[in-house]
Formats: C-alpha cells, sequence, structure tokens
C-alpha cells in the first residue's frame, strides 16, 4: 500500500490512468488551451510552414509564370509561392509579387480567407491562454494537528501571493483514504471534513483553515501512524472570485499524511508597522513551533 | 401510446414541435453558432463571395478605368474589381491593382471598414464556435435498478471522457410521465427523483447517481410494464466547472423505459495497477451482471 | 394617481428619471453597448472620417511632397492624404502611394498602430453587440385571476420563443404599489408574491407561473377596483441558462393593474401530434376563456 | 492607536503591505489590465518600437541590400529596416520597400508572424480593459444611527449612478475592529453585521441598507468614544447583475469610525414628479437632519 501514488498533484491535476475508449480523451482546444507555451508555439510554427507551403503547391500547380515579380526576388520558385502565400496569408500583402489571371487570383483569395480564419483560431488561442484566470494561493507546505478549543484542529494556512482582491472566498475539505466495503474489498473512501467556518467575504491577509476534530471526525482516535496505514490525504478545493480576472478562479491542494505535522501551532505572520500598516509575511506561512 | 417519441434526444436536445409565432425561431447569432461546421463554412464562402461581387459592381459602375492596373491581370473588368475588391476587404492591398479618384477610392475606403467589422463577425464567430465549452461525459448505456441498503435504487454511471478536471458537480434528475389530470386528460407529468447525493466536489473517477427507491419514489410498486404504461422516461441534467473552459459546462442525458434494466449490479470499473495509479476503464462503463 | 407610469417599461427598462450628479451617468462601454445598431455605425463611420481626417492633416503638415504617388491619383492633396491615411490605418497598403523621408513615415507607423488599437475596440464592440446574450421570452398579453386549488391563484404564462435550450429558470415576481408610511405620505412599496415554484429544471414548452392568493397575499380580499387604487404593477424578473450563449439570460417584463383580468382561467397550448410529438401552439400562449 | 490606517481604501482596495516570496507579486495579465490608461499606451509604444527595432537589426544583419526599395525613401538604412518592420508587423505592407532573397523574406514572414501574435495579445487587452465591468455605485458620504423600529439602527445609503440595470444585488456589511485574544495581544477581529435585508431584486432607486442594533450587535452599548477605541471600520461587499455588461459586478466600501453620524436621520431623495416619473435626486444622497 505504501506505493499508492497521491490523488492530487502537487500543481492540483488528478492522479488517474484512463484507458480510453475512443479518441476523445481531449477537445482540441482544451488540449491548445493546455499545453506549455513552448509548445504553442512550436504548434503554431509548423501549422503556419505546412498551411503555406499548401498554398505554395497550389500556386506552383497553377504555373509560377501567373505570379508577377516571380524570379526578381532572388529566390527559385517554390520560395517565391511560399513568401507570396505567407504574404497574403498574414495580409501583409507587399505587392512585389502580385496574382495574374482568374486560377492564381482564386488561389489568393482563398489564402486570404483561410490566413483571416486561422489567425482568428491562432490569435484567439493566444490571448485565451494568456489571460487564463489563474489563482496563486500560496498553502502552507503542512497542515498540522494543534490545539482548539478545548480539543484539537486540523489546520492548513493560505494566502493570495498576488495583490489582486480576492472575495466570496469558498473552502472545501475532504479526506481521502483507503477503507474496506462490505465484500472486504480494499476501496478509497471520502469523507467531506466539516471547518469552522467555509466561507470568507475577502482575503487580504491569511486564513487559517481549521477543521476541529470531534467526535464526528475520521481524525478522532486517529494518530500518525494510523492515516499512514489508512494512505490518507486532506484534499482542498478553494474557490474565490479575482476582480481583474472578472472571474471564479479555483485552486486545488492536498496534503498526504506523511505532510500532516502533529501537535505544533502556527506563528503568527502579520504584524502592524510604524505607519499603522498592516504587514504580511508571505515567507512565514509553513512557519510553525512546538504547541 | 407506444409511438410517443422520448422527449429528450441523445444529444441532449428536446424532441418538442413549435408552431411558430412571427419570425424569431432563432438568434442569428444562435444560428450561426448552432449550425454544422460544413454549413457554416459553406455560408462564410457565399458571404464572401457576394459582399465582393457587390463591392465588384460599384467599382464597375464608378468606371472599371479608375482601377489603374485593370487589364494587366489576365482578367475581364469584372474579374479585377472581384479581386481588387478581395484584396481590399481582408486588407492584403498588394497594390498592383489601386484606386483613381475620388469615387474608386471612397469605394475603397468603405470596402476596407466594411471587411474589417464583417471579419470581426465572422472570426468572432468561429472562435466562439471553437472555444464553446462542451462536456464529454459517458453515461452507462442503461439506467439500473439494484439492490441499494435494505431496498432497491435506481442508478447510473457516469465519467468524464476527457483528461480535463470537473469539479462542482451537480445532478439533477426528473421522472417524466403520462399521467391523468382532473378531467381525466392524459398529461406528462414530472416528477423530481431525490438521490443519494446531488453534489460530488470532483469527478476523477465515476460516479454511479443513486435514487433510493422508497415509498415516495415513482418507481415504488413500479415494474417494467407499468413504467412502459407510463412512457415513463427518466432526464438528467448535469453541470460542472470545467477547469480548461474556464467555465461551468451543463449536459444532458436521459433513460427511456427500455432503457432501464431491473435486477442486476454495475460491476465495478477501476483498480490501481502494480505503480500505485488508479486506473479507470471508461469503456467498461455499462457493464452490469445479475445482482 | 392615474397618470403614475408604469415603473417598468415592456422592453423592460426601468422608468426613472435621475437628477445626475457629475457626468457619469454612462459607462462608455455601456453607452456603446446599448444604443441603436444604425447609431451604432453611424458613429464608427463619423470616427472613421475623423480619424483619418486627423491623420491626413498631420500628412499635410509634414508636407504632401513626402508621400510618394501623389498627384497620379487624380485627387487633390488632401484627398491623397486621406485616402493613404485609410490604407495605412486599415492595413490595407495598397503602396500606390507610399510614405518618403522620417517624418511620413514616423506618422504612418503611427497610424498603423492607431488603426490596429481603435478597430480592435470597434470590431470588439461590434461582436459584444451581436452576441450579447438575449433572453426572447414569450409572456402572456395578461396576468389572470384564476381557479387554483380551493381558492384562487395569480398567473401568468411564459415560454421560450426560439429553439434554444433553457434551463435552471427562476422566476421572481413582486408586487409593487402606492401605499402610506407612518406620516401619511404616500411611498411605493413593494412585496415579494410567493409562488407555487420558483425554480423550473428546464423549458421545453410553456410554463404557468402560479402565485396562490392566501391571506398572506396582497391580492387577498382585492379586486379590479382595489388594485387600480394602489397603482399596482406585477414586476417579473426571469433567468435561466442558455445553452447557445453558454450564460445565464435575465429578463424580466411587468403587469399593470388594467393587464390583470380576474376570474379567467388559460386555456391548453399543447398537444401530442399523430407522430407522437409535443406540439407547442406560441401564438395562443395569451388565450383565457371564462372560468 | 490613532495612526492605524484604514482597512479598505476609498477606491476599494485593501491597505496591506506584503513582504514578498519570490517573484509572484502580480500575474502579468492582471498587471496589464489594472495599470492606468496612460502608462497602458506607453507600455505599447515602447514594445512597438522595440519589437520593430529588433527586426530592423535582423534585416540589417541580413543586408540592407536584400531590401529592395531601400535608399529611395529618404532613410538611412536603419530607418528602411525599422519602418519596413513597422508595416510587416502591423501588416499595412505597402510593397514600397519589399525583401529579396531568402533572408530577408525569412526574416519578414516571422515579423509577419510575430505582428500578429504581439496585436492580438495588444488589441484584447485594450479590450479587456475597455469592457471590464465595473460597477459606479454611489454611497453616502457617512453611515448614520437612526432610530429604527423601536430601538436604533446602522444605515447607509447607496444607488446606481449609471442608467444601467442592476438586478440580483446581494450586501454583505462587517464590522473590523481592534479587540484582544486569549494571551492579550491586539489583534483585528471581524464580525459580520446581520441586516434587515441583505439581497434586493432590483436597483431602480436607492437602497438604504439597514443593520438592526440589537444586544448581539458589535453597537449596542457603543457610542462615538467606544467605537474609535476600537479603531472600527464598517466594510461592505456589494454584488450585483448589470445588464450591460452580462455580468456580475463588485464594489467594495468602508465607513471608519469618523464617518459614522450618531443620532440622525436621512432625508428622503425621490419624489413624482407631475408626469408621473419617479425623480431620484442622486446628488442628495449623503443628505441627513437630526433624528
Amino acid at each position: 500500500m505504501s506505493n499508492r501514488k497521491r490523488f492530487i498533484n502537487k500543481d492540483g491535476s488528478f492522479n488517474v490512468v484512463r484507458e480510453i475508449r475512443g479518441i476523445r480523451e481531449w477537445h482540441i482546444y482544451q488540449w491548445l488551451v493546455l499545453m506549455s507555451w513552448a509548445r504553442f508555439f512550436a504548434v503554431t510554427l509548423v501549422f503556419y510552414v505546412v498551411l503555406n507551403s499548401f498554398f505554395a503547391s497550389l500556386y506552383l500547380i497553377n504555373g509560377i509564370e501567373y505570379l508577377s515579380g516571380a524570379g526578381e526576388d532572388g529566390l527559385p520558385p517554390f520560395g517565391t509561392a511560399f513568401f507570396f502565400s505567407v504574404q497574403t496569408l498574414t495580409t501583409v500583402g507587399y505587392g512585389s509579387v502580385s496574382p495574374i489571371g482568374l486560377g492564381a487570383n482564386t488561389i489568393a483569395a482563398m489564402g486570404a480567407l483561410t490566413g483571416l480564419l486561422a489567425f482568428a483560431l491562432i490569435t484567439g488561442l493566444l490571448f485565451a491562454r494568456f489571460s487564463k484566470p489563474s489563482a496563486s494561493i500560496l498553502f502552507s507546505n503542512q497542515a498540522i494537528v494543534a490545539p482548539y478549543k478545548d480539543g484539537k484542529g486540523l489546520m492548513f494556512r493560505l494566502a493570495n501571493q498576488r495583490k489582486s482582491m480576492l472575495t466570496n472566498l469558498h473552502a472545501e475539505v475532504t479526506a481521502s483514504w483507503i477503507g474496506v466495503d462490505e465484500q472486504g474489498r480494499s476501496k478509497r473512501q471520502y469523507t467531506p471534513l466539516k471547518l469552522e467556518r467555509t466561507s470568507l467575504t475577502m482575503l487580504p491577509l491569511s486564513w487559517t483553515v481549521v477543521h476541529p476534530i470531534d467526535e464526528e471526525s475520521p481524525f478522532y482516535d486517529s494518530s500518525e501512524q494510523s492515516i499512514q496505514a489508512k494512505d490518507l490525504e486532506v484534499i482542498i478545493i478553494l474557490e474565490g472570485y479575482d476582480d481583474t480576472f472578472a472571474n471564479i478562479i479555483r485552486t486545488h491542494y492536498s496534503y498526504k499524511y506523511d505532510e500532516i505535522i502533529w501537535n505544533v501551532k502556527f506563528n503568527p505572520i502579520f504584524h502592524f508597522d510604524k505607519e499603522g500598516y498592516t504587514v504580511l509575511k508571505l515567507n512565514e506561512i509553513s512557519n510553525y513551533s512546538e504547541a
């Protein structure tokens, strides 16, 4: 059981392998939005070269003599046709090369239309990627089990790493662990954890999320050893409204059993400075001391 | 009664015929967003040809002699004017043909403005179609009536066919059936079905949605025969947040009486592999065996 | 009191006159999105002419001799400069006229940048207007007071005029009337009306919204005369999710006292045709008969 | 304690200083969306000059003789290359200068692609800034403590400064004050204030938000002196749906202890004019008189 992978990766994605039925694993839009920037630019460049090569071939089939100015630009016919296609698809249209006759003009007209449509997709994707709402929530490296009221509580701390304003925050915390079903088969189970508060009107400073460990909590009567045996993982889903994106942002995080520290408490991370401002020390968010 | 059509088609649309009042059946935007891709490109192409023909006619009315370079491109006057309009509307502007005098320049100025506005609509629509949030939820082919706790439950299973992350899922299930109103007229009625749980924090694996058949359920005291007589259809509305679209996606599905299998149970569809990963077998989502 | 204007106009806007403080009555974006199409195109055209005239003046100040090709296009200097500016701002760039020297090139470089930015706003606005989510809900012309269960109910009927799918509908109904405050001054008051149901999972057919008239209702012990004396108006806010816009749409409607018919009932507006399809007769949505 | 800064600035931002960990203080998109317009245009202009200078350098390295038309435009080589780059990146492409040979054509092809992508970002940002949903809520300059029912209430007044329609308003009000924790350290605390009503279906006129001061209220047994001692600040978060932006808008506001007036009441700000219209006097929203 010790080799079970964590369920939520540190980047917030799920650790599930799917045996795929059919080919719809990704919507092409999702694939283009989620790939790395390097890959996105590589795909764009390949698409650009392929599309222009296609139109260059059409011009050659139609006859290079129907491109006026060909031969004067120091290029072989394919080169002339390729760069003429570039100038048409991007709508630069220098005019040093220009189409003659019905065939070349028709190919160019289709090229310009294709270019406008293709660049609408590429530039739309570029901007969608660039403006995609993303949270930059800093979570404490560990969750802790700390004194809380008369008993104990499972706690972790989070703060907004950016200057943007987060409002209407909402947290859901779930414990995931390997239990046993009626037939005695081991099965992953999910228990929502009750929180001291699930919502926060705004997050100017940090938020210490607290799960009070009462009799109904799966942490009641637990220990470091027992939660390891159960392969326990605490899964957090956080959402809030971000002013700058004018959108709700969501983020996931999780603590595996070995990221939960028992019987410590968090150190304070903010104070008032001499001018009366509230100062938040983000780099101390994970700091704790003996309880 | 047996020829009643299903209420929700397998693609999620409603099976209702409207006798239309006035002409507002579709908003033009909706019409352009929902049509097939083939049709969309055909409409675009026709619009492109018609718009350029219109401007070509204006140039001819103004006089072909006001387009410098006309006659040198191996085309009849309308051809020259048409492809000059193409070069203007797409803003390619090779310049091998260019306008002379106030009339031709004014037509060209209007053409360039029209082109920019028209292509803003076309490319905006193209991207809206391309980036439209869509779910790709795989539902089990049948709903089943299976043992549940001490009694029975109506169940169906669903999973995300894509790698994208779905969170905050919410399901609503309604039974639709032909009843009788006070005047004894047959009338389609809707009863919401209570669910074991209506929400799921996240959907990494599959979700078996369960409607416990208790005394209040319309399935209580029902049989395969009685639900056929009532023309029963179970309608599902599912929504959830998709990370990649940064939007809420919604999907509809339904099971007609002949898609409900009695007294069986679903087979498991996930297990842990040797490396500790959770493996989900999507192609077995409909598999069931005798209860 | 009879000359009081209705509070919600038939187009859904409010009938309130504001004495404005400062000049922020409209955000410019709102103004450009809400104006009529005719006005929008007129504003665009004026902006286009003014902007190009501005750049034409700059070229003339810099010297018409720095535009090569000037004089060959059959236009006076301002005309040449104006249409050269058009070709630059729209990025058509035929090249029959082109800039010479630092001044003209710098003006052209600023013109091209200005053009790209300006057209981004214009075309973005155009698409925002075109794709703005809008409901096309057909309300019955009158609300009625009809028999309901053992008593009476205020009812009105609505349906989607378009083929698009509306789901998760939610209605709020408020009665607005002139009452008297503690000092005896007449004052407009608002009372939410309780509804038989406020939400509908989906709207394939019509929805008859019912306010049961019980002791708590402001319609209890009312008559046609008394609601006229109170200048009563029933205000409806309806929202729902539209699949094609991938957005929530909202609409407002209201019934003034003289649009409420007493003691009638609605006629049915759908039936099953021979092929088993459900047929909805939208043009009969307002039909009623004696109760 | 008197030098503590207010927690919410009058422009709605938080008054918190962060000691930053790492460099992710701002997402670049947020930075570009939130900066002033003057700065945005300056950044755009600098980017435009730098990008074209970069491509101009490439053309010079490749050899100015590969740009046909160089020398005829009255510019030194770098000037020719710079403005040729401008014409390529903006896709104007006059053609008075045009590339010769593989090197120059390849640089131009990359320039046109870069230009299309770069301008997609710039124009997308421009439109995102321009169309960003923003509320223009006018709050009364002071909150007041006024007679309410049998006791008192904390009240403030707000109205929409624009003609746009706001619906589904929701207010949350929190009192923030300096209390003392178990260890006797002073600590900022937050108490939500109960409101007479938290939601409003629509906001055609003004809304007087009322917090009834009952035994549970932190204002119970308070005075002007005691709330100053506690550095009290009343924080308001308001959200509503704006028809024109087709989006939910949110706004923040706060009243510090010295902006709360005791024992006064608000004057009415609307009346009916002779034509029966409701008139709202926005400039009197802060007016109050002795209670």
